[in-house]
């Protein structure tokens, strides 16, 4: 071993030693003709280590040629550096190594940017010199603790006799929602693998058979253009579990978040966490995935406001639509005349509203250009239900339903954030219940499963199946951590006859339904248990926990939005003679 | 929950109690009319469980129209089954449930066949019904076996500072050895992933990045054509240290084999592991990865035999060839001469060997149709060299060093077994170490690398690199159990020039060995620590202990030697729309 202790742990008591080092050099100082101090470095800390002139003139100048990222190994004895001159920021800030030998194990070319402070380069270089990237501490930390959290999820399944079982990457395509990876098979010429979207009918295969409990810390692929949040190939806690109800799984996870969150990152969590419907969510929140970390509910006041005299909100109400909105608390200083007539109003627009109405609380009544189309006694019945006070701004959009929901939730967001109405390094965890089973789909004429075509449909609701499907809630759940989707599931159908049910609805006819998903469906008529899963983006969740907004930074190699890797340069073009024995051409795109 | 207990935990101590069990139809037993009886079945065990006629006339009659793997839910009370009734052979043997409630989750059809006892059917409709193969007892053990070793090994590399660290799938396609998969780029028209024959640079990458201790339990490709104990897509244990040398890695993994084997079957592996170097075990054994629980090791006696009068010997002796035999102990009256003379003579010709000479020994001398061309002198000196005694069988092979290899090793392996010369539930681990850095390629007329590319030549032998590589050692190692490579690795290169030197060697340009790998040398100028690395392969691993010989029995949803999944039917046709959206066509192959 070239080093008989690490850069972090050396201490006073270690004073007198001889140790032996390794790293890379942080950082180099020369003190006149004397001295010259190297800040040596690796993933567990930093260690002043001193070359004297006087001890080794050799050593001296081999050391005066050190530069930054050089990788050395020196043996030297540990010395106290004395009272008052302790470095209270650093771990090792005690001692220093006087170095009696130095080796030179490895040298560096001057780095393209700094691995500790500095400006930091745009993404592209350096994701292009990730090794180097990878050196900076922040990342460092953000590898750590994603081996950290994904060691405890672990634990935590391991504990509750969950299996961790392997599915394959080489699976067969059954193309719905996003584009599948395709792997040419060189065996079975014109026949192709697909990297999986999830483990989906794996991992319901395990439970037909037998095993209850079932956790994989699965690769994911899916090829989809990229958003800021999304890579082509993710990471998922993959769970499902047999005889088990909904509140079953979801208790099952709210453990798992609470022991992982303070085993990790010391936070507590308490459970159960809050349960939500869609519907509940969608009317206080506008979206399926609120941001709880801060109130400013949405409320409506439809009823009041189709009872003035303000002609937009009342060709709105009688029209079956909603004029809903939020209460800035405070807000009416905060929010100019122009930011709300231009700003604002542009932004709710860009999610389909066509106008945005504000009052301010003043003097007890409302104050806006539309307050007089309101009497007294519905001002003081707005203000009531909006729980208004002095100062406060309120704002409005009338629209459909669908548009009030949009609108509000993404200026809720908006507000919430620039007004500072949350602390950012706080989490707010909850469960999203009872979504609709599906969703009709205008442009293909047909129902669209809202989670997957396995889902079980509510018991309480089978009567809708046929005459009314949009009304059928489906036993599914999110899991939602401040306004992310953190994890999605659902109670599985276990019953063959129920699954062909759900095809038909979504329009897969039975040929296809067999070719795509007939092993399930087979599976399912040898007797299948009672069965419910959940997946968690792991990315995300370490993503949250690092407190950073870029997924890449939790992704030792990520790729580009162009999925592209900087570092390796895949993808690239191949041989001819690979392309041959694959049974594959390329087609060259129409020009643009 | 459908359960308050599961089918393996109730015990007599439970009696009075009032339990839910669900589980699957394990057997099924009328007694008369009075009387049904259900073997009711889970991962945890086998629960008997009781319908009497006289408690509920529905449920009996629900009862009886039950059939073999449908699945239940039962309430019932726990009940002593009473002194001298109690069964020993069920962990559950002590009690019965008798049955106040039942409910029929889920019907079976009949299954195509027994999940336990009964004969097996081909293993192709046993991958078919994947789903109900997994349900048998024994696949059931291994897939629960698998998970406990790789949570054992997570544990050990946890408690010893390693990260485990996730490297992606959708790599750069670096063609050597055998094939990648690949995968089109939608994106980049032309342009393919390659899914990782191993996470090999990408590892060495971390060490550059100062994460000095990796391991990843890994999903690797290859697309070869398939052996019995080969896997499109397998898994290793893959581990890399920096700041380390050769003996650093091969303790940490002394430590994992030792503890993983104990916690996990309770076996006690002595550390350290014998280490014999690559010239040694190919002398004794004529392999490099020899099955050490049993002796039989190969004794040289080309000395001998080339100053005999057997013309065969002298021919091959003095034409630098080699003459080396096995002793079958006691084995004379074990082989009679047609298995000598046809048998075994042929089996050796597989390997290229032209005859097999054998000698017995009786009445202290050589018993023989060649024992006439060696003098007295010389057959004492063979008996003792060979330690033969009174009834032992010599065996020799006289042909290139390389033929005696080879055949004696195959010969040794299969008299070893036919013997029974060791307890086929024993384990045998050793390190082979020092093997070549390169053999010549005849074909293609120059060196490939016996291990990677990436490995470093031994500082000792790096006078022969440029003068005479095949001389070269490698600083590598294999770890073999029982005859298997489990496990290879080596220190690898830290230094671009040394790593420039070795593909000049292997005859990769520059410019290809920038295209390819250019990444890795650039990292390399960065300041590289040194370091070494090993992979395991998971699925061996967990065969050897599992006490399978076929690699598809410790994997749940393996793929045939065609690489095709019975279960999904992958691989499969894709929609046309698929290819175009990735640039890409089949290419008929040409009409056999």
């Amino acid at each position: 071993m070239h080093r008989t202790h690490n850069c972090g742990e050396l201490r006073r008591a270690n004073a007198g030693q001889t140790v032996t080092l390794a790293g890379w050099v942080n950082s180099y100082r020369e003190q006149g003709k004397e001295l010259v101090f190297v800040d040596l470095r690796d993933r567990y800390g930093k260690t002043q280590v001193v070359f004297y002139t006087d001890d080794d003139s050799k050593i001296d100048s081999l050391a005066r040629r050190l530069r930054r990222e050089d990788v050395i190994k020196i043996v030297g004895e540990v010395r106290y550096r004395g009272d008052g001159l302790v470095n209270a920021k650093l771990a090792t800030g005690e001692i220093e190594v006087r170095v009696q030998q130095l080796v030179v194990l490895s040298r560096s070319k001057t780095p393209p940017f700094e691995i500790e402070g500095g400006e930091l380069p745009n993404e592209e270089l350096r994701l292009k010199h990730r090794f180097l990237d990878l050196r900076r501490p922040e990342l460092q930390r953000n590898i750590i603790l994603r081996h950290e959290l994904t060691q405890a999820v672990r634990e935590y399944f391991n504990q509750r006799n969950f299996l961790e079982i392997e599915t394959p990457m080489l699976g067969r395509s059954t193309p719905e929602g996003a584009r599948d990876y395709l792997v040419p098979s060189r065996v079975h010429p014109g026949s192709f693998y697909a990297l999986p979207q999830s483990p989906q009918i794996y991992k319901q295969i395990l439970m037909v058979s037998g095993f209850d409990r079932y956790y994989q810390i699965a690769r994911c692929f899916r090829d989809e253009d990229l958003r800021a949040d999304r890579q082509p190939e993710f990471t998922q806690i993959d769970v499902e579990m047999a005889f088990v109800e909904r509140d079953d799984v979801l208790n099952t996870i709210d453990g798992l978040v609470s022991s992982v969150m303070k085993k990790v990152r010391g936070i507590e969590v308490p459970v159960p966490l809050p349960r939500y419907t869609y519907r509940d969510v969608m009317e206080r929140f506008g979206c399926d995935k609120p941001d709880m970390r801060f109130g400013m509910e949405i409320t409506d006041i439809t009823d009041i406001a189709g009872a003035s005299e303000f002609s937009v909100f009342k060709t709105v109400s009688s029209s079956g639509g909603r004029i809903r909105g939020l209460n800035v608390k405070g807000g009416s200083e905060k929010y100019s005349r122009r930011l709300l007539d231009v700003d604002l109003k542009n932004f709710v627009g860009d999610f389909g509203a066509k106008g945005l109405a504000y009052m301010k609380v003043a003097g007890g009544k409302l104050e806006s250009s539309i307050a007089k189309f309101f009497s007294d006694a519905q001002q003081q019945e707005i203000i009531s239900r909006m729980q208004g006070e002095e100062g406060d701004l309120l704002l409005f959009v009338a629209d459909t339903y669908k548009v009030t929901c949009a609108a509000l939730a993404a200026l809720r967001n908006r507000i919430g954030k620039e007004q500072n109405l949350y602390d950012p390094a706080s989490f707010a965890c909850l469960w999203v219940v009872d979504f609709p089973l599906v969703t009709w789909n205008a442009e293909e004429g047909r129902y669209d499963a809202e989670h997957h075509p396995f889902c079980q449909p509510n018991p309480e609701d089978s009567e809708y199946l046929k005459s009314d499907p949009g009304k059928v809630r489906a036993d599914s759940y999110d899991l939602v951590v401040n306004g992310y989707e953190a994890a999605s599931g659902s109670v599985r159908i276990h019953d063959s006859e129920v699954q062909q049910m759900v095809f038909d609805l979504l329009k897969i006819n039975s040929e296809e339904a067999e070719r795509r998903f007939g092993f399930l469906l087979e599976a399912l008529r040898f007797g299948a248990p009672p069965h419910a899963g959940i997946a968690l983006g792991l990315d995300r969740w370490v993503m949250l926990l690092a407190g950073n907004d870029n997924i890449r930074e939790v992704i030792a190699f990520p790729k580009t939005q162009k999925a592209a890797d900087m570092l390796t340069g895949a993808p690239s073009g191949v041989d001819d003679r690979q392309l041959r024995d694959l049974h594959i051409d390329v087609v060259e795109p129409p020009p643009k």
